[in-house]
């Protein structure tokens, strides 16, 4: 059983939750979350999640970036779990600091790599392309999918500011 | 103490250090590092490094973002703490994602937000602003700090390749 207290590590400067038998600091750094706006003749792919939280809902695919992974590689990584798809990244879409959460989520813009084709795959329920006019935006799963879809279009529409791809929410 | 098996969580898809008495799993994800080139008048704001690693070095303003914190707040936070400056950032110069460190850092451009005023802060020995040729690049820190010094000076030039500023190294 870990028995933490409360205190300023050596060499730091703030407070940290510390084992007082090991000496184990539980340092709380924000995570990252990596996912891909994956289109195709303007449809975008998008999966409806099999598991909590918003089990159900519509998404990007997307989740944690693991150890020693390039936020590209999540990405890529996180389309082929939850798409079965395999796809090149075209560049980086937008940043979304989600501070309540500590998350720093960053999507791509992504291309198939060879012929359109993908499936349901882990934490995945149904994976379909939908023209921007059908996006079932009443049953997206999340905030930030729904910024990154509005990012994604101003780009394709050439009116993405980005000097300001960066938001904290 | 701790008391960790190898095992995969509950609605997870690889294996976890998980606390064989108290559940905890020991999440291992990548950590952003946030930090600034601050210039004026063409000349860069530098630390030399009072802490390891690499002390004596000199390295800009960065760290470890805290919970909570936009990528752009932490570079705001390491600026102050290392160099007692306030600096008003201007735009991201890179990511590089340093995938044997398991880290993801970003670094901002930056401008004083008032006079030109700094003074050693924590963890630093000194601080000083140094004109571009000047530059100690024998003793700098870390590669990041060169990487990210040469792209911001490539920006200056109007070089610099927007669609390639994340790299893994």
């Amino acid at each position: 059983m870990k028995d933490f207290e409360t205190k300023v590590p050596d060499g730091d400067t703030r407070e940290r939750a510390v084992c007082r038998s090991c000496g184990f600091v539980d340092y709380q750094n924000p995570k990252i979350v990596a996912g891909a706006v994956v289109s195709h003749a303007g449809k975008i792919l998008l999966c409806r999640r099999a598991i909590e939280p918003r089990a159900g809902f519509w998404t990007l695919p997307a989740g944690f970036l693991e150890a020693h992974e390039q936020p590209e590689e999540g990405a890529l990584r996180e389309v082929r779990e939850e798409a079965c798809a395999e796809v090149v990244l075209e560049g980086l879409i937008g940043i979304y600091t989600v501070a309540r959460l500590s998350q720093v989520q960053m999507f791509f813009r992504a291309r198939f790599a060879g012929d359109v084709s993908f499936a349901v795959g882990e934490e995945t329920l149904e994976v379909a392309m939908f023209a921007w006019e059908d996006i079932p935006w009443a049953e997206i799963a999340f905030p930030s999918v729904t910024w990154t879809l509005e990012r994604w279009k101003a780009g394709v529409d050439g009116m993405a500011d980005l000097d300001r791809f960066s938001v904290r929410v």
